[in-house]
């Protein structure tokens, strides 16, 4: 009997979104959600904390392969999973790559890959060091747990991480800080991907990622002006990546396009992302399908765009009053054609709640659409 | 708070394929599925008779708004459902027409739209007379229960049924038989409407459906050659037999296309169907995503055709051993753009266990895709 069976660690929107595709696609998909009534409820056979090992394996024994809703689940209890001959996708050798921001910034460059200049930090004299060879400004990231902004400060003065140093200190387990130059770039691309086990890769069309304060919030497909080098560029780094860091299921490359043109790795992600939102509608296989796909090494699906453009917009923080869907008949009939996603999460400032994705042929239309669809749910 | 609670009474593919669009729209769907373990399991928050009154309508009290997955709920328990002020969509009234086709016949006769020559009869004397003006063949149908070819039959002799009058009569019932000219047809048709509540209606492409043994074997969307009056005749006679008969959801009208050139309505259905698969991929709202925000009373989503050509193949029966799933790795690879849908059945001879959609420019690749993909999954 083929392997058929997902279970997804962590019930958040990403989860749910896997959850459509597993069940067109026959795939029978379980989740171990964090708590009752999240997002991937409606396939939730678990309820728990995937920092717990028995909570985890208990979960684990009842499916073929083991993939996630997010990064965080502990290096130890995945090493442990595998140890006992469960499938783990992406393992945990990949994984740590994007758990640890210091792993990873030193794995790309021993690849040759091409990253912001970076060091390994662990005082305000080194971080003094590196603002004077770059210009006096630089971003200071914590190597682990930081996400949609979080975790990320742009200092000018080397006691700009004190705070960081200290908690580091506290916790006891020492341990560095991530620097990095300030990248002056013309904008930001992400790159999907997807890898299986066997090695088999496909690559969707690079898209734009428009973020506010630090967060995505919205996704152009393609991004404008790509086709050729950039696009080849996107989809070979991303390829790279893949295969240097062995990573299985879908992985997410977030990138800079210089000023001078050059494209430089910013973030990673290893699992379906929020800048792939938009191949649920745009493109012929969905990251999320691609995922399960990946995941379970069955053969890879066309990544190709299915229309000229999409546009992707989440539905950040939701009504003030109400729930999204009391917004849905002005929307639905302002925009029959756009595609709005509820998340099943209650409203609450800057929360990701939804998205609305809107494809076509004409990319000033398909903007306007998109934009105007999603802005029935702000308040 | 809005409406956003579905309940589908029947666990069968079609609840199952309403989920994804249910989970992805935002809308909280919940299944009263016949057995453990159906298509929709994963959706089902209830398990029993859909003929027993208490069961129905304790499912019918956790939702906003009742649909189904079939028409085999007896009127008198819709009719209770309706007494006592829960939603139902389509309601007992329009629902009936499809359930008795006798019924059906005399309403569309009623409303002046063009079906075959017809008659309810209670006799062999009364078959013969229908045989003797109609060329001496005609096609007898039971009014109640037939689906997939069941319940018709193609008869030359005034005792063709005498077995089903001896039914009827020992049912204790009474009753007729319907019986109908054999159509010289063309081809067969496909037309597919929604409508709301509020009256609002939406029309996809009209499509080709091709039957194998009175089974649906493949649809083409939009039918070859119909822009323009076949298209505006097919979707003309469906928004009146929707308007005509108070259908709120999805209506499908299987039509004749006759020799010479004339459409005639043969079988209608009050819920997603077999002909409108094809639009999970093919249309901007899918027949499913269509479906719910109807029995919601939501504004209507675009039905147009995303591609200039969508074809959709069963899986009928599926292997003889073991699952479909065990032909997915070289299904999915010879075809990277074949859509493959599992209902997660167990492969029995016939059976609709799955289907495959594939969308393109060209019609003959897109129909060879279609075809040799599905045909992975044969015996």
């Amino acid at each position: 009997m083929a392997k058929n069976t997902v279970g997804v660690i962590g019930g958040g929107q990403l989860a749910r979104m896997m959850i459509p595709p597993a069940i067109e696609l026959g795939v029978d998909i379980r989740v171990l959600e964090e708590a009752e009534g999240m997002s991937a409820e409606i396939a939730a056979t678990g309820v728990g904390d995937y920092r717990d090992l028995d909570t985890v394996l208990a979960f684990a024994e009842t499916v073929d392969v083991v993939t996630f809703d997010h990064e965080h689940v502990p290096p130890a209890i995945l090493r442990e999973l595998v140890a006992r001959g469960i499938e783990v996708h992406p393992g945990p050798d990949a994984l740590l790559y994007a758990q640890d921001k210091l792993h990873m910034r030193a794995k790309l460059t021993e690849l040759g890959l091409p990253v912001p200049d970076w060091a390994s930090i662990e005082s305000a004299d080194e971080l003094g060091a590196f603002l004077a060879d770059h210009g006096g400004r630089a971003v200071v990231k914590t190597a682990r747990g930081g996400y949609d902004g979080k975790g990320v400060r742009v200092v000018t003065d080397a006691s700009g991480a004190d705070d960081w140093f200290l908690a580091l200190a506290e916790d006891g387990r020492g341990g560095a800080l991530l620097v990095e130059e300030l990248v002056s770039f013309r904008r930001e691309l992400a790159q999907l991907v997807a890898r299986r086990p066997s090695g088999e890769m496909a690559a969707w069309p690079v898209v734009e990622t428009i973020q506010r304060d630090g967060v995505c919030a919205e996704v152009i497909a393609p991004a404008p002006g790509t086709a050729g080098r950039v696009a080849d560029l996107a989809a070979g780094i991303a390829r790279s990546v893949a295969e240097g860091l062995g990573v299985t299921g879908v992985l997410a490359v977030e990138l800079f396009e210089t000023t001078d043109g050059r494209l430089l790795v910013n973030e990673l992600a290893m699992r379906p992302h929020n800048s792939g939102h938009w191949s649920i509608e745009g493109a012929v296989t969905s990251q999320f399908e691609q995922h399960l796909r990946a995941v379970l090494d069955l053969p890879l699906g066309a990544p190709d765009a299915r229309d000229d453009w999409s546009v992707m917009v989440n539905i950040l923080g939701g009504p003030a009053e109400g729930t999204l869907q009391d917004r849905y008949p002005a929307a639905l009939a302002a925009h029959p054609e756009a595609k709005v996603h509820g998340y099943g999460k209650e409203p609450r400032p800057g929360r990701k709640v939804g998205h609305v994705t809107v494809t076509g042929d004409d990319l000033e239309d398909v903007v306007y659409i998109a934009r105007s669809a999603a802005a029935f749910f702000a308040d």
